[in-house]
């Protein structure tokens, strides 16, 4: 059966393209749901929401001691799913931490947490990727700006706007140590990138951004629109919702510390993946979920 | 004639060496000066001194149009002295600005700024290195940390620690446009760094620090130390002097806005350069200053 499903988003193009506006909603949910009128609004037009410490510190421990014994588990460094820094063999990102671990594989089903995901997502939603990154002191490069949601769509065939990437901080966040950094507002526009997408580009890009980088032209207009780069900063424990499509970036940790968190990106189970729309083939399985569209549920 | 002097600050080691204590002193001068007890007091333990709007913003609008002159020049960027981006033909520096423009000769001479420097160093001075720093709106990438008397030592020949850095800010500094930080005390300790030099390393290091980069453990112990990283930061027109061994380096900037400073590094002139201590030739003048040591007056 032919595919004829328009590409809304066109991305990794031959030649320069201006930024197009977003198509789809923010939020997709109603009032129903653990966040306020307020909170939706400000997610609404930022792209991100900030929690500070919205876990405990008794509640961060154990979080941290399992991302260390995931972190150690001899021959870690050679598994797939497990991504080292460019200059070294230290661990910079575990993938798919909601299969691998009980601990992870409850924590995305907080019931904290994911009512706020569904609300936002109006519908049920499952794990579309999960990671965490350890992002060591010293060590931890940098990543250029970027739309995750450009990747998904163009490498993993995401069809639209319809995913919440959620971040648990599990060290204390400083500008120092590599904190994220957003543009407001910049989810509501869609910058096509220069570039065709090699095969296995996964391999690379999880290192450094290269491919689905915007052109400097957008980036300096969205960010002088949203009145200018945030980083928010707060201790471990502290939470991030940021929607699919907001531009973010990060720098080096120059910090001795390491900058480690955790990450789950919920998709609507109305949004699963199809054919990649700009790659020969879609990206491994531990960085895009494409079997299992079962709906999580708390427990 | 053999130079028997000893190197009492070895590096470009083959095996890494534990740090060692500085052995000169750290303010050269006495209390007749511009800086107060309590200034000279804080750059002695702190290893630097910030002056936030050292100039107006009336009289930082001239520097930025020479500086913007400069770069600008056709066919600058193949000049000597003009070092590019790694990535792309932008300008980052421009060195020798104290002999290339009228403006920057003056500037180092001023008689806010070259009394504070000849107070430190408890002499007359001269310019070992001038230059300023582009360093590009999303270009400009960061530099690890580092002692610049580890690099003027080992490949200028800089017998001891009597030199001291004036970086004058000329955009506004923030957090996402890769401010200099700097670790307070570090100055107190050389730390050798592992590498033989190669010929010509120059060319390389001013793009991107490889060599003369301390090691993790001794950087985490100073970071500790020192009780943190600090990034002083303030509008154009602020002022930061830095002690030649004040372990310092920066971040990528992410920001769409230039962030450019002008440099100047004042040397005493009982501590001119002799043969380099671990390079087989020295680095060309542009880097540092190996004829001229008549000392600066102010007009």
């Amino acid at each position: 059966m032919v595919d004829t499903l328009k590409d809304l988003y066109p991305s990794r193009t031959i030649k320069p393209t201006a930024m197009l506006e977003r198509l789809d909603p923010v939020v997709y949910g109603g009032e129903y749901g653990p966040l306020s009128r307020i909170q939706l609004d400000s997610y609404r037009d930022n792209g991100f929401l900030f929690f500070p410490s919205f876990f405990s510190a008794d509640e961060v421990a154990p979080l941290v001691s399992e991302l260390q014994r995931l972190c150690r588990q001899p021959g870690i460094a050679r598994q797939e799913g497990v991504i080292t820094e460019p200059a070294s063999e230290e661990i910079r990102s575990i993938f798919e931490v909601h299969k691998r671990s009980a601990v992870f594989h409850d924590l995305c089903r907080h019931p904290r947490i994911l009512p706020m995901a569904e609300q936002l997502l109006g519908s049920d939603v499952y794990i579309h990727q999960s990671r965490i990154n350890y992002k060591p002191g010293f060590e931890g490069k940098g990543f250029d700006w970027h739309s995750d949601f450009e990747t998904w769509h163009t490498e993993d065939g995401m069809p639209y706007m319809r995913a919440v990437s959620c971040s648990i901080i599990l060290t204390d966040n400083t500008e120092f140590n590599g904190p994220l950094m957003l543009i407001p507002g910049s989810h509501k526009y869609f910058v096509p990138c220069v570039g065709e997408t090699p095969e296995d580009n996964f391999r690379s890009s999880l290192k450094q951004q290269r491919l689905g980088v915007p052109d400097k032209h957008s980036l300096r207009r969205l960010i002088r629109q949203g009145g200018g780069i945030q980083a928010p900063k707060g201790a471990a424990g502290s939470l991030l919702l940021f929607e699919c499509n907001t531009l973010h970036g990060s720098n080096a940790n120059m910090s001795p510390d390491p900058r480690s968190n955790v990450f789950f990106v919920y998709n609507s189970v109305r949004n699963a993946p199809r054919r990649p729309y700009a790659a020969s083939k879609p990206r491994p399985g531990f960085l895009a979920e494409r079997e299992d569209f079962t709906p999580l549920t708390s427990r």
